[in-house]
């Protein structure tokens, strides 16, 4: 079973948090000035000391040789965010464990010696970060981990250094948009210290109203402050929508019910849908599901929906490569599904 | 039960036929030279002359007086096209007879002293000319009618001289639409002496890809004639149609399949839907039905749709004045019950 799909905490805004901590291994030079060779004995001897740390470690997590992977799996693995794009350029000298959850995974040689990320449903930045510790905790056991007094863990890139944490949420965010205010917001947030970007890393748009809101510094403070202040700053930010959500929706009620049920029905219905349009509507459906207008809509069935429709999970479902009209159409059925079982009944786990 | 509940000939192409009648009375003026005064008496001679015609005639026809009607309901008359817009501005001196069922109307001291017209679902102008025929003949018994051995019936304009007969066929003609071929066809079939309109007559545009062909000249031909000719060039319409249709749809089936379950489900799931849109999604269903790709879908329930959405039904089935919105929702509501219905599996009387 896979970490998202659980219900977190205020998933009528947040659909995940994430904790991402970079390390580094004395001794190696860092990964982009590494030859090949010590590339992958770096990430041979890192691999080993994670998964042979216990007895425990080869059920919870799998060692993924990115090169035996099919392009969709590949690209399927970063769509879920388990690897970054970069790492999927230079899979040859890198190394990729992810937990069977698919909640933890670490990348080896990619910017940073070691980059360990853990995700959580909801808001549950605290969970996330258990989880990231731990498996740091793993590496700085059995590895010579760089770290300095003063300016704390060491990284490749100096924007890190310190404690080397990264946290972030993933927030929907359509009323502040569709007001016009996410562009003030950012400037605050940025001023504040933070960075947001929109769905799927630094160059792409907002798609479906969603943004990760994430702290820019890592140094001089602890890593629980860190966590906190995002916390802090974070639920400002829902505060802001819920606000912007009463004035925008409350006044438009009816059309806005209108709205969330045209998406439930192209959903229900489309034959042949792009990821762009479907990020959209389900975007809606989102909506539809924090407002209470589809009480019958769980928050993480609409996450899993938007994890798992992009074009190289599609393939990887499909078990081959598929043309844009095939991709569109598996992926247009795999929504028809999802939405017809949610609509015949709760799950029987529930 | 009314008449468009019925499926007709060639229901893939033709809504529905329709016949109309000009006749008008000796001794008295053309009614736009009538006084009101004498408008209202001869509407009541002629009421009663049809009327009182014998003892069946008023379990199948009522007499309605536009004056004791809420406006919604004057609209609704209008929308179902049993009444002309010309009548609505005339209501004070004009009378109209409705057979229960809905395919006969007559209306009296319009711009001439009677026009009887009769619908039939699908291609059948035979049925409507019986029907139109039937109810002029009363009338001829009754009443002097104004009929020259040369000229034939004599009628307020002159274009209407002769046999007083338009026939026309409400066509849909999605694929000649969006192939941009419906211009060249319009002035072909100008030149050959047909008429071609957009839905709902002169001045708009042809919503929902529907279109009425009607005979242009009602003089020198007999009425037999003047449908036969109408019949081989609509016959030559529904072919191009039919050619473009595979051009267009055959060659394009998965996006075509995909727009018709689009509309579908915009139509089974909108909570707010305007009159215009909702005939434009009703075309794409009517494409799906006559395409075979949704099987479980009647066209006479499009049609049924297609003809009880209009602002003025909608209104009258409330059974008050509604502002838009209150008729978007009421709109959307009745098409999203329809459609649960013919869902649910084929009417009992199948």
């Amino acid at each position: 079973m896979t970490w998202y799909i659980d219900r977190g905490p205020d998933s009528d805004f947040i659909i995940s948090s994430r904790i991402r901590l970079a390390r580094n291994v004395r001794g190696y030079r860092f990964p982009n000035r590494m030859s090949p060779e010590e590339a992958r004995q770096f990430v041979k001897t890192a691999e080993d000391a994670f998964m042979q740390a216990n007895r425990g470690m080869s059920s919870r997590y799998t060692v993924v040789d990115l090169n035996e992977l099919a392009p969709e799996e590949r690209l399927s693995l970063a769509e879920k965010r388990l690897i970054s794009e970069d790492l999927l350029k230079h899979s040859d000298s890198c190394g990729v464990v992810i937990s069977r959850d698919e909640a933890l995974s670490v990348m080896l040689g990619e910017e940073d010696h070691i980059r360990i990320q853990a995700m959580a449903p909801g808001f549950d930045l605290d969970k996330a970060y258990q989880e990231a510790s731990r498996a740091a905790a793993v590496f700085e056991e059995r590895l010579p981990v760089a770290y300095d007094e003063q300016y704390g863990f060491l990284t490749a890139c100096p924007t890190n250094t310190g404690t080397g944490l990264r946290a972030s949420v993933m927030i929907h965010l359509p009323a502040l948009t569709e007001l016009g205010q996410i562009r003030a917001l950012i400037e605050n947030l940025q001023k504040l210290g933070f960075t947001v970007r929109g769905n799927y890393g630094e160059n792409s748009q907002a798609t479906g109203y969603l943004y990760q809101i994430s702290n820019q510094i890592t140094l001089g403070l602890s890593e629980t402050d860190l966590i906190r202040d995002l916390q802090q700053t974070v639920r400002q930010v829902m505060g802001l929508e819920s606000q912007a959500r009463q004035r925008l929706y409350g006044a438009n009620q009816a059309k806005t019910e209108d709205r969330i049920y045209r998406a439930l029905g192209t959903l229900s219905y489309a034959r042949l849908i792009s990821s762009e349009e479907a990020l959209r509507l389900l975007s809606d459906l989102r909506l539809g599901v924090e407002t209470g207008v589809l009480p019958q809509l769980k928050p993480e069935e609409v996450n899993r929906l938007t994890i798992s429709i992009g074009p190289g999970t599609i393939q990887k479902a499909a078990g081959e490569p598929l043309d844009t009209t095939s991709r569109d159409r598996l992926r247009a059925r795999l929504i028809r599904e999802t939405l017809e079982n949610a609509a015949a009944g709760p799950a029987a786990a529930d």
